[in-house]
């Protein structure tokens, strides 16, 4: 599967991932890592508590949602890099066996007024278990993403070549993409 | 120190946490698992990329802070256990050989009216480097937090005793929170 730049999302698109399958020998090595708490850590002291069992960590759902998008058909150019997530929700936990998928759905794409080379997407993404019951929820997480072809290539477009020193408003559109691409690599 | 209770809470507190470094060892563990991407996972690949270097991904650190939390002064009573964010930001990444640490304010305190055994409290984190600039950012983070002290209790207050089976509204104070009690237990 290709990268998609900015031009190739539009809003109310809908990506899917692969699945993958959590269990409790992985819930307590997040836990005890990031997250020590009984109710992450052993199953019979979470039965004292609201989780009445084991549960993983909350943000050991988000990790693994964070994998299934890596690894799913979302792909924009330049990677998923998050700038930011507007709401974030679990709305029951992740038990041990679950098998967690995501569904993800485009809300946004703007281009960037101050750096023309990137944009922005923003996607709510909601991760589901095998039964299709929601388990975490990201609504509109905001990604950067390359705006075009141009600024992914790794050499600039003709060697040596600079834009000239004006403001880049006033640069002719092929020249202020050069200078983008210059001041992005 | 002890736990808090929800009483405990008032708006405008302030709460802090420790310490943790951060080093490339662990960036590219943490990425290698969750999220697989060059600029968290190899210094060199990472330069030719918006990140130019090395970079811990945004789970990693949102991980590293709920640990921070974890040991830290907030200590809600029944542990810190999320429903959601509201707003969620990384406004620059996490190097190797940062050292983070969480500052937290309470923003809200509320008795939950469906569960009186519980209540929420809404905190806003931010998690700094050394050098006190902001890496992380949760603008309130919605904590469930126990009531009072009778719901910790593991045995009931009068063995064997029951409320009577009314509407708890209608029901005693203290029959209401024996009764949340058994329901919670």
């Amino acid at each position: 599967m290709t990268e998609r730049y900015l031009d190739d999302f539009t809003v109310g698109q809908t990506f899917r991932s692969g699945r993958l399958r959590i269990n409790e020998e992985q819930i307590r090595r997040f836990a005890s890592e990031f997250d020590p708490q009984p109710f992450h850590l052993d199953d019979k002291a979470a039965r004292d508590t609201m989780f009445r069992g084991l549960a993983a960590s909350g943000w050991h759902t988000a990790a693994l949602t964070m994998r299934l998008l890596v690894e799913g058909e979302l792909k924009p150019a330049g990677g998923i890099v998050g700038a930011g997530i507007d709401e974030l929700r679990w709305p029951r936990p992740v038990r041990p066996g679950d098998e967690l998928r995501v569904e993800s759905e485009v809300l946004e794409v703007r281009p960037s007024k101050s750096r023309p080379e990137q944009g922005m997407i923003k996607v709510r993404s909601t991760t589901l278990n095998e039964s299709g019951e929601g388990r975490y929820r990201s609504s509109s997480a905001i990604l950067w993403c390359r705006a075009n072809r141009l600024h992914c290539r790794k050499t600039p477009p003709v060697a040596g070549w600079k834009p000239r020193n004006w403001p880049i408003d006033v640069l002719h559109p092929f020249e202020q993409r050069w200078k983008n691409w210059l001041e992005c690599h």
